[in-house]
């Protein structure tokens, strides 16, 4: 899959980004009748060429994505596409990548599915993935099977680049040299199925921005309309990407523009995909800070399988919440994970400040004035040798953070070293790149004291016998009692207690 | 210039509109510095390579409008444009054919300005053409010299197919193949310099509309966003295009999107024209009035003289207004014009039931249920030999109407007839193509009144023997009275009425 370190461990975010976007402009994305038969579709599709890959997917109907080798067969396929004439009914006539597949032969529509294999786009419910980890033989066993089955597959990963792509085309109709592309947990290497699909548009590259005016004589610029600030240009770009997206864009409902937030952006629900989208512009240190996890995810697989672990445990305990609000972000849950594996002895991952100093000419980076580089090159970073388990990982982060000095405190990953906090938030993690920023001032008091007080309780539970070992069954059934991981992921006293509270 | 009958008389008003749209396509708007040396200003862009027409006027600074003989010159004269750096400002970085010229020499930024001619793209103040009117020595002769002072140039009427070809630019980018031409005055015969710029947005030559699906087998068709009507349809894409103008659209101010409107419209103010524009879509009906009208403003150069002087007695006495409100619309004066000269006896333009049986098949046109067919081809249409003078149909019209019996009667272009009124308005003249409407709904018995008031002075005026002879000044100086017309131009008891009424 994308993200996992096996296989594109050494090479940098943007080159698999770029990599990733070509193959999504190749691919369309076809909205099949049940009963499709897969060995017609195919033949039907190769008139236009050759197709690279392809897979269904259910979500609101059964969907294809079909990638083709080369980009004219895309354009074949349109060229051939016809619009849809519904009696009684008007379409809007914006043609994209999206379509519908349509049989007219009387054979196959008799009903019976053709059993077509389906990749799953979802993840695995909170039950079954209790019973299945119980199975395991080691709580490592656990952790990685955790991941294994929340993490991105291949197929959910190109269907992201996809919706990025289906949004390119129509960001790029009027700024032609802009890319749209996934940024945050789609490809991190934190996301898990079901997360949210946040995209970039990026403006950086559009032509005759920087070109020199000639010393003498006569040139030309376009005129162009002034705004008072980057913001105002962004706002304007993404008012009119939010009009389009909500009058024309296939399958996109709920479209909200969120222009006046901190950091605009156009929210919608892609249906064809399910995913939940948040569209910002020029967000530029946001894609650093993606580049970063990507990185400190590909340095050593401990990384990511404690964080599957941990946002896994907060979510079910609600410490995390898909609802903005006094909560714990996942962000600000991975910035905890990584400063504690920056805190043991020897470090498993290097301080963001050795990051940088690692890099080379080609990663520096100043955004807005603050310095965003670091080192994007693998096999440039040594790594100490900590041979901790995984085992040993999960009940030290919560023994670390049961007895964390919130109140004084302050985490940092630039230094990896606490420091003391240089405002009042009950929880402070520093920004990695804008250092004067808190990522988790949203946090309340509460939010804070439940956390510690499940990081108490875990780290307690996660030192017991009960929960060490292996449970068979007191019934005759096959199925493993939770232990280890998935013990501390069913109910715990705090939840009891704030349900009390409430 | 484009709608004089001389040129082009005998050609259909699409085939001329399709070749302004593709000279217009050719175009640049540049704005310029008043100092610009015109023979380095052509070397210059010559560069890119030959040009076929340009010329310069002024409007809120100075402006060339270029045409190339190819459109690669447009595209290559773009690809070395620069995206202006101002400092402390930020741009939206949209690229249009609306340009500056930099001048970054040292010798021409002087500040002498380089006497260029410059293309009056406004009318003359009505004072000044009541002084210029007084000199002719006929009322023929000062109906003739006002339409000339009024009607389009063809430099106008290039800058109007050129702004809409810059918003064509803007559409296109999400209906590859619609396109925008001007309608209404700006290209009916009967406009004046400074009336405002009726676009048209055609969206009937999407490709994939109505093709046929095949019998058997796969085929694929777009998904698209419904809509319960045609009318939605509209208002989506309205809402789209104005929202880019808004916020894109260099030069475009004030930008209203009127979408409840019955015939939705984006209605913003062009500085670099000086247009004031209202952007319709798919309003088929009112593109075949435009032809209509072009085509009798066509058949006997009569028509236009005599509906321009009509139109500006309307203006200076307020009977028209730019206010939208219970007045007379210069559409409504035209279908009053054309009217009384099909009751004239021999009649001097044929009824539109004569136009329709005259049409061949390749001008049958029915619109949501309404047959819109008449003849468009000039030469098969035999006009009667009525030689009435001007000066005889001017006086003749103010006496038509001001003994027209508007409490029983309605105006009826398609018979040529009076017929009885279908409903109570105080005006009714019945909707040409839409035979069930009556386009001066909107006119109260107040604008009504003050009509026939106008119309009964200005007919008793037209009749007095001070009015029909030309007068020299008592002064000694070269200046001629007003008479004839410009009599009729002058303040009537009647203006004076309403002005105490207030
Ligand atoms: N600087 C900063 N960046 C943030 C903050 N919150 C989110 N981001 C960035 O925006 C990205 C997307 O935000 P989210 O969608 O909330 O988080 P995510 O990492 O995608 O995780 P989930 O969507 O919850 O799976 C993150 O990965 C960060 O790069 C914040 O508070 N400060
Ligand atoms: N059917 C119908 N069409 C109308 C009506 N008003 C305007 N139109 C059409 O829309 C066109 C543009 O309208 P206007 O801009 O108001 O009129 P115009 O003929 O352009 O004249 P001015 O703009 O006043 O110079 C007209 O030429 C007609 O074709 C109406 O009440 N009914
Ligand atoms: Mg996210
Ligand atoms: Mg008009």
């Amino acid at each position: 899959c994308l993200i996992s370190d096996e296989q594109n461990g050494h090479r940098a975010l943007h080159i698999l980004q770029e990599e990733r976007r070509k193959q999504a402009q190749r691919s369309v994305l076809i909205s099949c009748q049940v009963t499709t038969n897969e060995k017609k579709f195919l033949k039907y599709l190769s008139q236009h060429g050759d197709i690279n890959k392809f897979f269904f997917y259910e979500s609101y109907g059964l969907y294809a994505v079909v990638e083709f080798s080369s980009s004219e067969s895309v354009a074949s396929l349109l060229e051939s596409s016809v619009i849809p004439s519904v009696s009684h009914e008007c379409v809007v006539p914006f043609k994209s990548r999206l379509l519908w597949l349509r049989n007219h032969s009387l054979v196959d529509s008799g009903g019976q599915t053709s059993g077509l294999v389906c990749q799953a786009q979802t993840t695995t419910p909170i039950n079954e993935l209790i019973h299945r980890i119980s199975t395991q033989e080691s709580i490592e066993q656990q952790m990685m099977s955790l991941t294994e089955a929340s993490q991105l597959t291949e197929e959910n990963s190109r269907l992201r680049f996809l919706v990025c792509s289906l949004l390119e085309d129509i960001a790029t109709a009027y700024f032609p040299e802009c890319t749209i592309t996934p940024f945050g947990s789609s490809v991190n290497g934190f996301g898990k199925l079901g997360c949210d699909l946040d995209m970039f548009l990026n403006l950086d590259n559009i032509k005759g921005r920087n070109m020199r005016l000639p010393k003498s004589g006569l040139s030309l610029e376009y005129q162009m309309k002034r705004a008072n600030s980057e913001r105002a240009v962004t706002q304007s770009i993404l008012s009119v990407i939010g009009e389009c997206v909500d009058q024309f864009g296939p399958g996109c409902v709920g479209v909200q523009k969120i222009l006046n937030a901190r950091c605009p952006l156009v929210r919608f629900s892609h249906q064809p995909s399910g995913f939940q989208c948040d569209l910002t512009a020029n967000n530029r240190v946001a894609m650093k800070s993606t580049e970063l996890l990507y990185l400190y995810g590909g340095l050593d697989a401990r990384v990511r399988h404690l964080v599957f672990s941990v946002r896994c445990w907060a979510r079910v305990h609600g410490i995390t919440s898909s609802i903005p609000g006094a909560w714990i972000t996942n962000f600000s849950l991975t910035m905890m994970v990584l400063f504690f594996l920056q805190r043991r002895n020897p470090p498993i991952i290097p301080t963001l400040d050795q990051l940088q100093q690692l890099a080379g000419p080609a990663d520096k980076s100043i955004i807005d004035g603050n310095d965003c580089t670091f080192v994007s090159d693998f096999a440039k970073v040594q790594l100490q040798s900590n041979t901790e388990t995984l085992e040993q990982l999960l009940s030290a982060f919560f023994e670390f953070y049961a007895t964390f000095n919130f109140s004084r405190l302050s985490i940092n990953i630039r230094k990896g070293k606490e420091q003391n906090k240089p405002e009042m938030s009950p929880l402070h993690i520093l920004n990695p790149f804008e250092t004067s920023l808190n990522i988790s001032k949203n946090v309340n008091v509460t939010q804070l004291d439940r956390f510690v007080a499940l990081c108490q309780e875990s780290s307690w539970l996660s030192q017991q016998s009960r929960t060490l070992n292996p449970k068979k069954s007191t019934s005759g059934k096959n199925t493993a009692m939770p232990w280890g991981l998935a013990a501390l992921l069913l109910p715990l006293q705090v939840d009891g207690i704030k349900g009390r509270k409430k």
